[in-house]
């Protein structure tokens, strides 16, 4: 046979950047061509960036990703080929296509079979679904193309109908969301796909934050066998250049192996990082309170953005201990960060007296917590517009859930960064980035969680503790688990009807809370979409 | 042939209420047969309520329905036939299904073919499509049943097997959600399904309001030559009973020529009262300036749920005339309703107090705007959890386009009754609701729209003129019109390249902001899934 050298190129374009992607595709072809490469494979809708959502019914867009790809058959080196993910549009519908560039032409154009339309996905929406396998010859090599869910399904008919045609080696265009535990998932339906197709998968994924998802990279080459050969880095761009059918350049990966909580943390770097990049932010303002959530948030832009990019201010109350005050004073020096302190308790004070006229004598209760919640919310919100900051929100995945949070006062901001992590992950994640050399306080981390909002309020006076909680949380959020397989797994029956209870009602919440990372199987949003006028309590 | 008494049996469950809406169905089939029907029809997923979203994916769901379509066959009259909308689950997936009771028995279901997966439907998201066409015997007729979509397309498959089937007659269980319009679209199309099964088509829709969604019933007979003999009034529940195939009981429907802003007005009232219903609020709380839109807003909510439900509130800033102060009293006088007045310039003077060691000697901006905004969106709420109101916030779609509104100012609240009216509707919906009795001020409906933050100010220093403003966003936003394209249909290119920006970079507004009802060929929200980071501008 025939030997070829590939490139798996994995870039991070943005959504619906036409020119900057192609620009993009048209200077790393010609670095992948430099390094020897013959057969060039870009992810999944790398001209458009993924998803590009409604953005594909819009009649100019998918026209101007044609005249995009009418470019590249001119701007693409011609001697080699060159596979690039594009959405087309002929007389039959909308797909979402692999391009085959070669000899200044498009030799070919592959449709997805399979269009994905659950969890996070929705395209069969924008996408109609393509028909037929496509192979082309590539210097005497037969190769294979599919687009990232055709390869999932390995019993399904775009991989029973791409085998029938016995490539040679299957090209694998991709743009697969990264959650913990994916990268497993990843391997297991690639290594099966490659041995039912009978030939070595070359699995291209797209890197980079878009929104609530972050895509993870990891581009890797399987053998016919199912042997996982070759695998370029996670959360970075890369090209991967091999051997086909002999990958001798292949040395092992290092990052094979990465933490499980260092993987979730780059994972939430990117999705920051670009989401701030790509938005065309200059800098980002934390609430800092001395709490761990905060102290996560502002370490996470530091780690990914610089510290002169990120602005911390600590809004105490009344209720602020001298602890938690100094640990938020502590943390931004340790970053070496911006630092504000706005005390709100004068504004509160102005605030009650006005509505006393409306309030009467009613017993102070949650309205004067939300009351301080806002106040901070309308301070830091006052700071963006004011500086152009973006505010990043720092509420977990354990608050969201249960609606132990205010809307429009600590939920109040453009990117919620840990939205989707569980309080007991924070945890986690704090003490693995200390142990990289320590940033936050120990005091921050060992302390019981407070809102601060009543004298000696702690979580756990409303809450179960976040240990009980967030095992609740996984098994109705993100495993659909009903009440009775919650309660059959051995779980406490009024801390499951609690917990459940609090989810259902916190919908309102939720669809008014800023975008933020997806890191867990089932993210809130656009993940779950549950209706909020809902009676069902099963 | 055979006569037959049919009733179209148009109600308006709860979603996820099962019992209660399997107790409804119970009832309404007892006095349908007293009143002699013998074949009853309710809506599409009545026993569920619609759309029940990603609940269909709980596995508990979908067998708590399955428990409450037992109970129906010995509940439901046993001597007549019975057709309810209901999800069911067998060992090949989930379906949006119309089960037939007779006898006490379920003796057959058809599964819909057609699943509406564009706009605000998901239901390929969470169904799979049936294959077969079905009809059954009642009383010596052979009855065949669609599900909505299944009669949109009469060239596709399913009208195709169903008249293959040569029913003598076709029930239609719809849930058909309103937007202006929609109702003639609604009659060309049944009507041409009609004359494709050849055969009369009996359309079941369903009614009442379901988060940012209102059906509005309107059940229909066509004969099968196409034509309408008989109308079901809109926007409330009815029982249609007619003979078949003599609909000798046809009167004429007054409510077929309904004034089209009454219409709206009537969609706005249903939508707003059933937020407030079903969600358990007793009373609700809008923020009145003395403009128009607040106007309209205390307004329909004084007419869906009663003066004694609405509270109003005004807030003056230093920049308050004292013109839009009398008018802000005088509609709450007009309608009846408790009205309180919260001044917030105290509170912006402390604030800005506060603020000016961070702001330092920086010129008053858009930051002193959005203050004002907030600290009103802040005592707003702190009624609303004070007492357990829902706030009703009071934009339009031509600001929620533009962004012409501040996130956690005035766009906080629970329920955004005009999101999706745009400003010049406002305007004529105001003129219409004063003609049957006048409640909004004169002076509000002429006075030149202001947000009054700055001295002096006037939208249109912002903003085009609304008369030339809305029809560009109904053709890039309901239209997905290009820039290229309303500029060839005449519109200025300054004007239209400036609000094209408007409405791109608002979008992580919109995403922040409170359901509302859509009334309009495209709402923002699930209608129009745009990404935040998006770099394309054609």
């Amino acid at each position: 046979m025939n030997s070829l050298k590939t490139a798996l190129i994995q870039i991070n374009p943005t959504v619906g950047a036409l020119e900057e992607n192609a620009e993009r595709i048209i200077v790393e072809a010609g670095r992948a061509v430099e390094a020897g490469a013959q057969l060039l494979v870009f992810p999944e809708l790398v001209l458009c960036g993924y998803p590009p959502e409604d953005l594909i019914l819009r009649p100019n867009f998918i026209r101007d990703c044609g005249e995009q790809l009418r470019q590249l058959e001119n701007r693409l080196p011609s001697k080699v080929f060159t596979v690039v993910g594009a959405p087309i549009r002929d007389e039959t519908g909308r797909y979402n296509a692999a391009v085959v560039f070669h000899g200044g032409n498009v030799i070919g154009t592959y449709r997805k079979m399979l269009l994905p339309n659950y969890g996070v996905f929705d395209e069969k929406r924008v996408f109609r679904e393509g028909n037929d396998a496509f192979t082309f010859d590539a210097f005497g090599i037969k190769v294979g193309i599919q687009i990232c869910e055709d390869s999932w399904f390995p019993e399904e008919a775009a991989c029973a109908a791409l085998a029938m045609k016995q490539p040679d080696l299957v090209v694998n265009l991709s743009a697969s969301p990264y959650h913990h535990g994916k990268r497993r998932d990843r391997e297991n339906v690639f290594s099966a796909a490659a041995k039912k197709l009978n030939a070595p998968l070359l699995f291209c994924n797209l890197v980079g934050g878009q929104d609530d998802l972050v895509f993870d990279g990891g581009s890797t080459i399987f053998t016919a066998a199912g042997e996982t050969v070759a695998q370029a880095p996670l959360f970075e761009e890369h090209k991967l250049v091999t051997d086909f059918p002999n990958p001798e350049n292949f040395s092992s990966d290092d990052r094979k192996n990465i933490d499980p909580l260092e993987e979730v943390y780059e994972a939430l770097k990117l999705g920051l990082r670009d989401y701030v990049e790509k938005n065309g932010f200059k800098k980002t303002v934390v609430a800092v309170s001395g709490g761990i959530d905060s102290a996560l948030v502002v370490t996470l832009a530091v780690d990914a953005l610089g510290a002169d990019r990120v602005a911390a201010v600590t809004m105490p109350s009344q209720y602020s201990s001298s602890e938690t005050l100094s640990d938020a004073e502590q943390i931004a020096a340790n970053l070496g960060v911006e630092f504000h302190t706005i005390p709100i308790f004068p504004i509160f004070g102005k605030f009650t007296e006005e509505l006393s006229k409306v309030w009467g004598n009613t017993a102070p209760d949650l309205a004067e917590e939300n009351l301080q919640a806002r106040i901070r919310g309308t301070l830091i919100m006052a700071l963006s517009n004011k500086f152009g900051w973006l505010v990043l929100t720092t509420g977990n995945k354990s608050e969201f859930a249960t609606g132990y949070c205010t809307l429009y006062g600590d939920m109040a901001g453009g990117f919620a960064v840990i939205k989707d992590v569980p309080k007991t992950l924070v945890f986690n994640l704090c003490r693995w980035r200390n142990k990289q050399g320590v940033v936050i306080p120990p005091t921050t981390v060992e302390r019981p969680p407070s809102a601060e909002l009543r004298p000696d309020q702690q979580d756990t006076d409303s809450l179960p503790p976040y240990e009980v909680l967030d095992p609740i949380l996984e098994a109705y959020v993100e495993k659909d688990m009903g009440i009775d397989a919650m309660l059959a797994a051995g779980f406490d029956e009024a801390t499951v009807r609690n917990a459940v209870r609090l989810v259902d009602l916190s919908e309102y919440k939720r669809r008014q809370g800023p975008p933020g990372i997806k890191i867990t199987p089932k993210a809130f949003g656009r993940d779950r979409r549950m209706p909020i006028t809902n009676r069902y309590r099963g």
